[in-house]
């Protein structure tokens, strides 16, 4: 088991940045400044072709860190941000990349793609969540919850499947085809991101894969727009959903 | 036209209600106990079978008035709270109570009877409309939005076709029967609430009524479970939403 090394750190806004490697993976937590006590986890998936830092990751973590008092980790997915590019990677992305200026269907090519990432990427997940729970202001027991959009979906639907620990998530925005079968066995309480005039992922599609999480509680929100029109206000609905979950309140006003 | 008559007051958790009627129609009017200045005007739609002073109304008056500093009115629907009933009204319940009692359907009887409500009811809002405007606290030119969920809806929907004062409005839980010519003439922001597993209100129906709105601001919230699951989030949800529109932020942590 590898444990977690520190790599750098940072402060602004009342909320800490540090780096961190576990093995041959890096991350970033995300912790309040003034912590004391143990907080809940929310781990974060980037989107494809983004990396743990983007300016998504770090506007959603200041909404979870200065908001609720919760520590959020990001790991850079294989392929991304700091990690380097295998042949495969390059194949995929150059195959993507013609499909999309030949206006040919992408979902074929990205479906079989995250499916890799995220085989990569669980066992990298569940070895940086093992290590982040070895910190004091974490601990082992303490709530854990999920929130990735995109390839974060992609990575963290068959992550919570397998991963007991995980106890709430928010997912959206991914072609179902590879993750039916995995969101039948999901239980735990789900919010789902779509846009209902999504141009790339059919809107029977994202109906459908919201309709087979076998989830008690689950929330639909299904937005006017395309693809990239998903609106900020479901960013802070996604904290005030994690926040309900893994106990806490939002000091916000949102 | 008919001007407004208080007719009782009380006040109670930072909030002053007052009765009123406008005509013949008993009303209710929650305010901000400290209020001042101007503030945005909610109106709200109780469902089949309640009333205006419903726990449900008086619970969502509660968080926008003192969450957001708004003025929430609620009338009595046409053979509903303290309004009498018509020999129609009777006829049309019995219908239901009977075809609830034999496990028939009830979509067809309920559809028939809220349009003629809605009818009935339209000029009665516009009216009620009129008179609050008047007040001082409330005024001519302030934002106007509205609340209702199943006979709220019957009713509200046609009212924010006839009625450009109304620019925000929170919808859902009704066979669109009735409902879909009209959903395609709005254009205003809309948070629409359905239930996924409605047993009454079947699922398909409720998402075509959602793609009806010609909205470019449109959200659906779709909750799991059956028509009387509809979870207490979604109001505190449709707060944020007609926040977000008639402006102020919300205070309380929801």
């Amino acid at each position: 088991m590898h444990s977690l090394q520190f790599t750098a750190d940072s402060s602004s806004n009342g909320m800490v940045e540090r780096g961190f490697t576990v093995g041959e993976v890096p991350g970033v937590l995300w912790s309040p400044a003034s912590a004391t006590e143990r907080a809940p986890l929310v781990l974060m998936g980037h989107g494809g072709g983004a990396h743990k830092k983007h300016p998504a990751m770090a506007g959603r973590a200041q909404r979870l860190v200065t908001g609720c008092g919760f520590h959020v980790a990001v790991i850079d997915a294989p392929g991304h941000g700091d990690r380097p590019r295998t042949a495969q990677d390059e194949r995929e992305i150059a195959e993507l990349r013609k499909a999309q200026a030949a206006g040919e269907p992408e979902g074929p090519i990205v479906v079989r793609y995250n499916a890799r990432l995220a085989e990569l990427a669980l066992p990298e997940w569940r070895a940086t969540l093992d290590a982040l729970q070895e910190l004091p202001e974490i601990g082992a027991d303490g709530p854990v919850g999920y929130f990735g959009i995109g390839l974060g979906t992609a990575i963290g639907l068959p992550l919570v499947v397998v991963e007991p620990r995980i106890t709430a998530a928010v997912f959206g925005m991914h072609w179902p085809d590879a993750l039916f079968e995995q969101a039948k066995r999901i239980t735990i309480p789900i919010e789902f991101a779509m846009q209902w005039d999504n141009e790339r992922i059919p809107r029977e599609a994202s109906l459908a894969l919201f309709d087979a999480f076998a989830s008690k509680e689950k929330t639909l929100h299904a937005n006017a727009g395309t693809h990239f029109d998903l609106p900020r206000f479901e960013a802070d609905s996604a904290v005030r959903f994690l926040a309900r979950h893994l106990g806490g309140a939002v000091n916000s006003p949102s």
